[in-house]
């Protein structure tokens, strides 16, 4: 089938691109190193018609796109979407950012001590995901997807009610590295992973139970190699005991929706905590998210 | 009246060493950068002799040290002392590492999730402290002294029970310096540290209350430039609400003991959150708890 559509995550530090048929199926797939972090004014648009689209054999096609492109320092700024926000709310308000090039809108809800909470890129993923999954479309859902800064979110009828964001994966990156538990050593330490879960308790005082990955080590109890799997358990144990709560939903099941090895540290830590967890894969839900915009 | 004692607080950064007459009283004091960390092996004794004591005349005098100079790291290891305990214990318990020389040992007890709590210094400050205060002496007391390793510390008829190591210090240093969050603007908004005191809740889900340090500016609600102030706010915030509950104490008074400018800002969210906060220097603790295992 020919290619008719050309659909983008462009992401703070990536660029993923496919190619869809007429039914949604993916044709072709190229990832290129155009972070939106690193663009210069103007450089979006010209690189995405010399690069992107010749790559791809993509000339002339509609496109869609999603992520970060479109935030003040994107492509063009597609201004936030307030939650409750679905399909339908979303796919009204793109933004033309050129001729045939469309940008998904971010979600914007009321976030902790009266400042917005935000997302962007993570929506069309949510969005795919319910168009992949239409018994979730009735209903109330509670999702995580995992990351730098980790999204709890609230779906109910097929709608984001509400979300969080977490800066779980940045504190587990900055602490890894600049901190007294900066360590080389992976994190691929099972029994030290769930170590931190546990020791994660309600997920408070989080300044404390840090200090723990420290004395473990110095007491003699554990070796220093596993202090980044600790320190994964601990942070992961913390955002999953306290933050859901704070969107007012008991965590009996979650769904986990993103990369599917961080998705897969997340569903071991609730498991830990006897939350029923299902892993979704994230690439798949963002073409069908996109996939959905362009079509509706 | 003659120097009697030459007492010294060497800590990981700094060396800060006093000579004391017969009632403990100060004489002279002399900085040092010789800061534990930066030690060579043989190095500290060699500089105490060559540069300490004759720059504050103490040549020959016996000299009593406390801090990270007892570690593993130090001059000669002085082991923890478990607690409960009290002067009588540590005065007991002194490492003699060269004629006339002693090392105050570090206490240790039971932490979080079984891993030990250690302390190094801020036990002879806490000595003095009761020292300096004989009422103090009987009942059950909260003291907190802040610092890049905050320790939240329960005193019961003058010995200490348990305390809890808390990394706030280090988290504002390093998400101030490699985060998100980052900036070089002063903590000094005391509008802006207010709201991060408030912000923090009930001290849980730390990573998604952090977030808000973000989305306030990009709301539009704060400018960045407040952004350290809130983050403290935020970081100390978290750490009163929910790090002395982990001692098992309800908090209505805490004693803080240490720099005063930064037990001012803890005594500021203290009140905030209705906790009556008395400040006490911590340097004339330093001495005053010197001088007590000296004298002992």
């Amino acid at each position: 089938m020919a290619a008719e559509v050309l659909a983008c995550d462009w992401g703070t530090t990536n660029l993923r691109a496919w190619t869809l048929d007429g039914q949604g199926a993916v044709i072709a797939q190229r990832d290129f190193r155009l972070g939106v972090a690193k663009l210069a004014p103007g450089e979006a648009a010209r690189r995405f018609q010399a690069e992107v689209r010749p790559a791809l054999g993509a000339e002339g096609l509609p496109a869609i796109l999603c992520g970060m492109i479109g935030s003040n320092i994107g492509w063009a700024t597609a201004a936030y979407v307030d939650c409750p926000a679905g399909l339908a709310d979303l796919a009204g308000r793109l933004t033309v950012a050129a001729d045939g090039v469309r940008i998904a809108p971010g979600l914007r809800c009321e976030g902790i001590a009266g400042a917005p909470d935000v997302m962007r890129g993570e929506e069309t993923q949510i969005l795919g995901w319910l168009a992949q999954h239409p018994e979730r479309r009735r209903g109330r859902h509670l999702l995580c997807h995992p990351g730098t800064h980790a999204k709890w979110v609230l779906i109910e009828d097929g709608r984001v009610v509400r979300f969080i964001t977490a800066m779980t994966g940045e504190l587990f990156a900055v602490l890894g590295a600049h901190s007294l538990l900066a360590s080389d050593a992976p994190a691929d330490d099972d029994v030290a992973f769930e170590a931190g879960v546990a020791a994660a308790g309600a997920g408070d005082a989080l300044a404390a139970r840090l200090f723990s990955a420290r004395s473990r080590v110095v007491g003699g109890q554990a070796d220093a190699a596993s202090t980044p799997s600790y320190l994964s358990g601990l942070l992961i144990g913390a955002e999953i005991a306290a933050v859901p709560a704070l969107l007012g939903e008991g965590t009996s099941h979650a769904a986990l929706l993103g990369d599917p090895a961080l998705c897969a540290r997340y569903a071991r830590a609730l498991r830990q905590r006897g939350v029923e967890a299902e892993i979704f894969d994230g690439e798949t839900a963002a073409i069908a998210g996109l996939w959905a915009l362009y079509a509706r």
